[in-house]
C-alpha cells in the first residue's frame, strides 16, 4: 500500500492506494466521529461493492445508510443532489455523520458537494472506484454539479478526510472507462513530468491490459503530482489552473454534445489535442510533440478528433468557463511536453483556426 | 458611522453602521476586484433602493446586474436559488464579479449561498435593509436555504468581505418587521449582556418608535456581541451555538406552520420563551426573569405564545435540528438573564411539559 499526503495545514489528509483496501477499512474507521455513515453510490457500483463495504463496516459496528443514485453525468444536477439531501434528512443524519462517496467522478463530485452543504458541512471520505476518480477527481476537494449552461458551474472547495483508492475495483471497470481515466493520467505527464510521459509511451498497452503494478504506479505518480499542486494552490488562484489542460475545450464538448454523450475523459483527450493544436499554431509546442500526444491518446483508445460543434457554438460554450477574467478567455497551453502555462494573450483568429479543424484527427 | 471588525484572520471583514451609507459606497467600491457586481434583491426592496444603489455605483463606473427575486421565507429554496445561478450565467458573471445582497435575512442567506457556490465561490458583500439582517443574519457567514423538512438545512459558512448597514433603510420597514428584528436584539441581552437587556427594558418603546440614536446603539451592540462570538467560534463547534437561543423551537414553529406564515423573528420570540419555560422547569432561570423576558417581547409587539402544533409534531420537527448529536436533542437554555448554555442533559418529560403549554402566553 502507498500512502500520500495532501498537505493543507489543519485540513491535510492521506491518500491510500492499494489492492483490496475495501476489505481493510481501519483507516476509514479511525476517521469517523460517530459510528454512522451514509454511502452515496450509483446503480452500477452498488451491486458490485455496496454490500461488501456495508458488511465490513458492520463488523466494526458502524451503521451505513445507503443512498443509491442513477448513474451518469446526465444526472449530475440539482435534482439528483436533492435525492441525497432527502435521504440524509429522512435518516436523520447529523453533523457528525460521515458521507462516503463510493463510485466514479460524478458520485465523488456530488457526494462531496452534498457533504459541503448538508447542515453547512459534514465529514467526507472518498472511495473512488474508477481510474479517473482515483487519479484525479477524488483528490483536491473540487466538488459540484453541472448547470445546463456549463459543467461544474455550481460547487464548493471541500476537502475529504481520507481518499481510499482500492485498485482491485478497476477489475470491473469497462474498457471505455479505463481509457477515460488514462486521459487524465496522460495529462499529468503533459503538464508537469516529461519522464512520466515517456514512461506512459512505453507502458500504455500494459496499462490498458490492466497490469496491476503498472496501474498502481500510474495512480501513485498522478496523485503525487496532483497533491503537490493542490498543496501549493488549493483554490486555483495560480498553478492549479494547469490541471485544467484541455478542460475548457473538453467542457464545451461535454456541454455541447449533452452531458453523458462522451465520457469526461474522452472529451478531455479531444480537448487537450485542441489545446495542443492552438499551442502549435501560436508557435509554442512543435508538431512532433503534438503527434506524440495524439499517438498516445490513440493507443489509449481515446478520441483524437473533437466533434464539429461549429465555431460559434464552441466560442459561446467556452465563454462560460470558470477561468474567464474580465471577459477574456484564459486557456492552458503547452510550451513543450511537461511544461504548461495559462494565458489570455492569444489572437482570437488562432483559436478560430483550431476550432475550424474540429472533426479532423489531431495528427499533423 | 461605527466600524466594527469580525476578526477571522485572512477572512476578517468590517461592519459599517450608519445613516445614509448607501449614498457613500467608497468602502464597497474599494472591495471590488472588478468594476462589476450582481445585486441580489427582492420585489419589495428593489423599488426602494435598487435604482439608487445602481446609480451611485454607476458614478464610480461599476456596472450592476440586477437579480430581483420573489419576497419571503416561502421562496428560500432551490428553485429561487437557481434563478440566481441562471441570471449569473446569462450575464456571464465571473469569479471576480462580486455578489451583493440587498435586502433582509432571506436575501442575505440565499445570495450568500449563491456566492459560496457559484463557480465554487465569488466575492460577497452584505447590504442588510431590515433590522433583523442588520443585527444578526448579515454578520457571521451563515448562508443557506430551507428544505421542506427543516430550516437552513442546506448551506455553507461563507464570510462576506464587507457588511454595510445603512440605518436609513429602517425608515421604510413595516412595524411587524421592526418587531421581528427586535427579537434578535433581545436575544443578545439574554445570552450575553444583562446590562444591555436592562437598557432594552428602558428603551423598547423608543426603539419601536424608530429613534435613530437608539436604533444605532442597539445595532452596534448586537453586532459587537455577534462579532465577538463568531471570531471565537466561526463554525459553531462551541460558544456560537448560544446564538441559537430559541431557534430549535423557533425553526420548528416556522417549518410547522409553513415557511413565511410567521416571520423568523416572531418564531424566535415565541421559541425563546419556550426555551425559558423549559429552563425554569429544570430549575435554572427563575419565574421573575421569565416574566421580564415575556414582558419585553410583548412590549416589542412580538408573540409570547407559541402556536399549538401538538407535542408529537414539535418533537418530530425539532429532531431535524442541526444541533442533534448521536440522536440526542441539544438545546440552548438560560441560567439567568445574560447567561446561556447548551445541554443535551434534560428529562424528555420536562420538554414535553413545555410543549404541552404551547398556545398559552409565557407569563407565569
Amino acid at each position: 500500500m502507498h500512502i500520500l499526503t495532501v498537505s493543507l495545514g489543519a485540513r491535510s489528509y492521506p491518500i491510500h492506494i492499494g489492492e483490496g483496501l475495501l476489505q481493510k477499512p481501519d483507516a476509514l474507521i479511525d476517521c469517523l466521529p460517530q459510528p454512522r455513515v451514509a454511502i452515496v453510490t450509483n446503480t452500477t457500483v452498488a451491486p458490485l461493492y455496496l454490500a461488501a463495504l456495508t458488511r465490513v463496516l458492520a463488523t466494526h459496528d458502524v451503521e451505513a445508510v445507503p443512498i443509491v443514485l442513477p448513474d451518469g453525468e446526465a444526472h449530475k444536477n440539482w435534482k439528483t443532489l436533492n435525492l441525497i439531501f432527502d435521504a440524509l434528512l429522512a435518516h436523520r443524519c447529523e453533523r457528525k455523520t460521515t458521507l462516503i462517496a463510493l463510485g466514479g467522478g460524478v458520485i465523488g463530485d456530488m457526494a462531496g458537494f452534498a457533504a459541503a452543504t448538508y447542515l453547512r458541512g459534514v465529514p467526507f471520505i472518498q472511495i473512488p472506484t474508477t481510474l479517473l476518480a482515483q487519479v484525479d477527481s477524488s483528490v483536491g476537494g473540487k466538488t459540484g454539479i453541472n448547470h445546463p449552461a456549463g459543467k461544474n458551474m455550481i460547487g464548493a472547495f471541500y476537502q475529504p478526510r481520507l481518499v481510499l483508492a482500492d485498485t482491485a475495483t478497476l477489475a470491473t471497470l469497462p474498457d471505455r472507462e479505463l481509457s477515460a481515466g488514462l486521459a487524465e493520467v496522460i495529462k499529468y505527464g503533459l503538464i508537469r513530468d516529461p519522464s512520466f510521459f515517456e514512461w506512459l509511451e512505453k507502458n500504455i498497452e500494459v496499462l490498458f491490459n490492466r497490469d496491476s503494478a503498472a496501474l498502481a504506479h500510474a495512480i501513485q505518480r498522478s496523485c503525487q503530482i496532483k497533491a503537490e499542486i493542490v498543496a501549493e494552490d488549493e483554490h486555483e488562484n495560480a498553478v492549479r489552473a494547469l490541471l485544467n489542460l484541455g478542460h475548457t475545450f473538453g467542457h464545451a464538448i461535454e456541454t455541447g454534445l449533452g452531458y453523458g454523450e462522451w465520457l469526461h475523459g474522452e472529451a478531455i483527450a479531444a480537448g487537450t489535442l485542441q489545446a495542443l493544436d492552438l499551442s502549435r499554431r501560436l508557435g509554442y509546442i512543435g508538431a512532433v510533440d503534438v503527434n506524440r500526444a495524439a499517438d498516445l491518446y490513440r493507443r489509449a483508445r481515446l478520441p483524437v478528433a473533437a466533434p464539429d460543434l461549429g465555431v460559434g457554438r464552441y466560442l459561446k460554450l467556452m465563454g462560460h468557463d470558470k477561468k474567464v477574467e474580465d471577459g477574456k478567455l484564459r486557456l492552458v497551453l503547452l510550451k513543450r511536453i511537461g511544461d504548461a502555462f495559462v494565458t489570455g494573450e492569444f489572437p482570437q483568429s488562432a483559436l478560430i483556426e483550431t476550432l475550424e479543424v474540429s472533426g479532423a484527427p489531431a495528427h499533423v
